[in-house]
């Protein structure tokens, strides 16, 4: 197998990043399978039109059915909103094609694992996106987990800070919609701290939140495209259906105590995605606004100069790294697309599932329902229980 | 009055630190009522009598209870250990004096609200020592606050972060016993930044928390001071029986969200006491590591030059800053002590009670009883329920 | 005009990086005139054909003459090493061919200056591959110094810290040998900051500078590919002929002092490529490490908040921003080439000189060949007397 | 000897930190010699009557030549204004009194040298004031760079600024004039940087420099303490005779290059005091604006975390860190002092000279005479023509 064959559903943010990481793998990582951009598909004609000739793929269309029929098109990438996610892959997988889809999986659990059953009935490769872990510093931080440098986990801490609602004249977007969108802070950012953890720590046992939102009510929009929105004045209002923040404690299976916060509504952050772990042996900080660093701590150095190290993961030494520029010269948001990739294609070529898959998908959202479950019940829920 | 009379319970860690602010505050703050140190009391003869050569203490005792009687002690100054608290306290004020205690104010919360009944019937001055209070940065937080520049408040996280008991053969000092330390992490880190909060953002309404032991069983210390205490090979061990670490989440009467995390195993952080303001119109971030600080955000700032600014709170307008040296020339730990002794001589001076006095140090323990309830129960407790 | 056809010379490190600026432009600036990558041409033919291949040109070359008769190209980028770049701009923009070459320009001042009067001569439009200027934090720097809000400029200081030649061991690639790579630190990392401070301050009048050669004779290399390369045991040693730092004091026409520092030997910084300037209103400080933020100071902030900023330029208030990510989504490297080639292809449009240009990287070698006679002759240079 | 009896001349800005340090030192150093609190000295009667009231003096006296007299006066303090400093050394060590000096030691080279010699002639000891060798972190870059842990040194650059000048009326203060400040921000800042290199590096060999006053003219004021004044409307002005900035390159003894600026015209620092130092096994910065921090780097760390460590100066490894509080606890500007204070104690202790002492005042006053003649002539000047 020489190349495969990408048919893509979806053509706006994550479209476009998505593109952008089919287009460029190639350049930076001439070995790895090669994806090839045959077809887009979207809603509107115009728009996918355009994308189409913007991002460099090959066709488009309007009709995502039919490209399931195609016998030239091997993997499908689901990047439209998320209530059309489950349709879009059961169908998929049916047809025998792989999936790439976009995190959160569905809307709801239930959905998630109607999906991991499907995939995994089909016996196709299933990919998740949860672009995050692809940052090398983060890979940094796995890696040093995973070599015992960190010793026991005793603390994970994680919180994802965003400012772009603190405006009340914001309107009223698709993703503060409910019945669109899932869920608010929570799904959005939340999702991302959450599969972080199960990553880098392991399983969650328990957890209780506590949710709210802000501002109740909002202009409704006029316009809108990606995360910006124009609102007319005197703008009638609607009601947010969403979480603005969304914090919760939780339990690990190793022991770990984990704290986890996700808001919208946090002045002067702009995507402040970050973690802090906490071991007997080391520390690891992560801020992705400052993504190519990782601050490290080991207990062990000596007593005289022990203190977090600011390392730049952009040594040889370091994942992915090689592929891209001399030491200290960064990288950024996009190229957490192109190494998910890479993933996705050597998952093809050693023939193996990539990481991660559906099933990261589904353990992610079990965390979400339980967490939302213990704001309604105002007590502590186990996973094993939803 | 000229000056006020001290005499002081206790000489260790907060011991040094009291006697310091005492000596300092005339060559600071020539314009404030001076405290005579009169006399220092503690329970070993030959420690004592050193330490008050050592500070500067006119006399020394072994006997708190004649210190009581004495005409020519205005005020007792109680920083033995936490047990002893309420027993001096009650007796001090009945003797007509006034009181100035470390935190935490008791064990209990039952015994802190004795201790406020009993200084309230008696009528004297009664301050409790939340020393971070009166860090110049923390104070310009304040400042910020109360002239609304930031804002409605939506987020207050706080998080103070030790790591000395990382090492597993640390031995099982007193802070490690429940009976008399009162609490873990909690009581020692965590009530620092519950009176943090009750000072920047208000009255808390309700809370739920999680604790944890990271390790369950500690050699016995042979010879213990202050935080240091040595232990020989093949020590027995006995049962740490406070809190390692301690996390909850809480609702602030004014609709804020509130995270709060105490831990003495946090390895890289000696002393990272934090917090986190966000507001609708701006954000403050503290850590005690960098005490001289404060990161200031205001979202009216102008498009292309918004961002957190690091504000050196040394400047004249900032709160005692004219006090000490030029701008940008730093204080530091001892210093918020001093700052502290500078409001309970401005107390005197203006006959009022001084801030934060056993009012705040009750408040502090309904919310420290009511966690350590809310670990018991599994369930959101309500501090009015206390 | 509706695509400029691209013939390019040289396809390693800089190679790579302009490829994908090509190839990257369409993508997120659609409305740009788009570069058509027809051409790559080097010397080695099994190299520069896989270089094609993977880069996504449509032929390759080991002609660069050849390449200057043909029809279907307009401008030829240079990026081969710099002792070629004379011959071959002349050749093409004597061929009617438009020009985009690496810096520096030449390995001399007189070469740089027979270079600009050729392009001149010939009509032609000019860039000079000056890529540093395109981070958007740099460019807000220049915003906010065009605009006055830095006030008059006192000091600019700038400095560029790597450290890949600290082991002794590291063999003698080509960048240590003068007559292939000119100069050593000076010319490749100081000749950035020249560059930078012409850009944002304005001409410099005089210099005197220092400069070192630490480490004299290094191992011979076997085998050699951008910057790496291996060495074997026992190898044979030759003399480094480039400098290893080179720092100098420079004044400004409008009466700011300068410092500049270049070394290759400052372990822990891989590319700290960095520049603090102080005005009367004002201060931004810059380090490449962290590209995305500028930190800003304003001595018109309120007395009590006043402090540096740390902005991150990823706003849509940000030049270039809004092409991307939304706010906080950070670009690495990589972008700066792909805004250079906006401006080149901005200037197709607007049929004028993109900047910069030629006559900055004339004026950047009068400084650098001033330092070098500051250095021989012990004394102050004027540049006016280069 | 029990104590060292002091006689403390001037009582402005410094006279209040050495002091207060005096005052502090047995309370933190309970077994070092104790300095014992005098007779304070001064100009004005009221002005010195009340310093020493409120510093703690016994005595106070306008009569400096009658305190020589004193059997009871063990060492002279001297942090009077620089133009007397000569004066009051040498009749004070003719007397037989020990002396510390506050630097700068006089304000020409010559009169620093015949002070210098009038001490050791007069075999007494003699102390310098460069307070910034004594921050803890300062010392544990010493401590690295003497066991070899930073290899070879290549690099020293440092870098003093201020901004308390940025305001053109503010009024032409003492340390304006030149025939009592003897220089500017060279003499003023600059010396500690050459202090500081001189301790951490060793010998400079040559230098060469640049130098600006920006203000050539400033209001005259009427009434100034300290580093305040205030200033009338329609004030008349004067001459600003002394430096607002000045840069200098140096080479070290020892082969590496230096780099120094000084000035009071950086707005948005209060007091960056500042150096790093590169060398072939390791890297440290400082900055006294957060003074209890080392940055540390080391080449041998394994090669995925390399990077920076900020190693707060506070833990039982630290030099007298184990003096002040659990570690995390930090220290300010004025403990500086304290900490100098016992090197002197300690020279009485051991019978040696304290460090830096007289010699370190001198070469220090070489450097900055050469600065300021290779200002003068534009030319490299030698240390050893000076």
């Amino acid at each position: 197998m020489e190349t495969i064959k990408i048919g893509m559903v979806g053509y706006k943010f994550m479209g476009k990043a998505h593109s952008h990481a089919y287009r460029d793998l190639p350049l930076f990582f001439p070995k790895s399978i090669h994806p090839e951009m045959k077809v887009i598909c979207g809603r509107n004609p115009e728009g996918v039109a355009e994308a189409a000739k913007q991002c460099g793929w090959k066709e488009y269309t309007t009709d995502w059915r039919g490209l399931l029929e195609r016998d030239d098109i091997d993997l499908i990438d689901i990047n439209a909103p998320s209530d059309v996610h489950k349709e879009i892959t059961i169908a998929a997988v049916q047809a025998g094609k792989h999936v790439f889809c976009e995190k959160p999986l569905a809307l709801t659990l239930k959905d998630a694992r109607e999906m991991l059953e499907a995939v995994e009935a089909a016996g196709v490769k299933h990919m998740v996106g949860f672009n995050y872990r692809f940052a090398p510093a983060v890979m940094l931080a796995k890696k040093l987990i995973e070599e015992g440098r960190l010793g026991d986990i005793y603390h994970f801490r994680a919180w994802f800070l965003q400012d772009w609602l603190i405006d009340p004249n914001f309107p009223l977007a698709w993703r503060l919609q409910k019945d669109i969108a899932g869920s608010g802070s929570h799904g959005d950012l939340g999702a991302h701290l959450i599969d972080m953890a199960h990553y880098l720590i392991g399983d969650i046992t328990e957890v209780i939140g506590m949710s709210d939102t802000f501002i109740k009510e909002r202009p409704l929009p006029t316009n809108m495209t990606g995360l910006s929105a124009t609102v007319s004045d005197n703008a009638e209002k609607g009601e947010v259906t969403v979480d603005d923040a969304t914090l919760f404690l939780a339990r690990f299976d190793n022991g770990a105590l984990g704290s986890f916060e996700a808001t919208r509504f946090a002045s002067g952050h702009r995507c402040t995605n970050s973690f802090e772990i906490n071991g007997s042996k080391g520390s690891v900080i992560f801020d992705f606004e400052r993504m190519n660093e990782l601050q490290v701590y080991f207990t062990d150095d000596r007593a005289d100069v022990q203190g977090f190290r600011r390392v730049l993961a952009t040594d040889p030494a370091h994942a992915f790294a090689e592929a891209w520029w001399p030491p200290g010269h960064t990288i950024g948001y996009e190229h957490t697309f192109i190494h998910e990739v890479v993933e996705l294609m050597a998952a093809f070529r050693e023939d193996r599932q990539p990481v991660p898959n559906f099933r990261d998908g589904v353990k992610c959202q079990e965390v979400l329902e339980a967490v939302d479950l213990s704001i309604e019940k105002r007590q502590w829920i186990k996973i094993s229980d939803m």
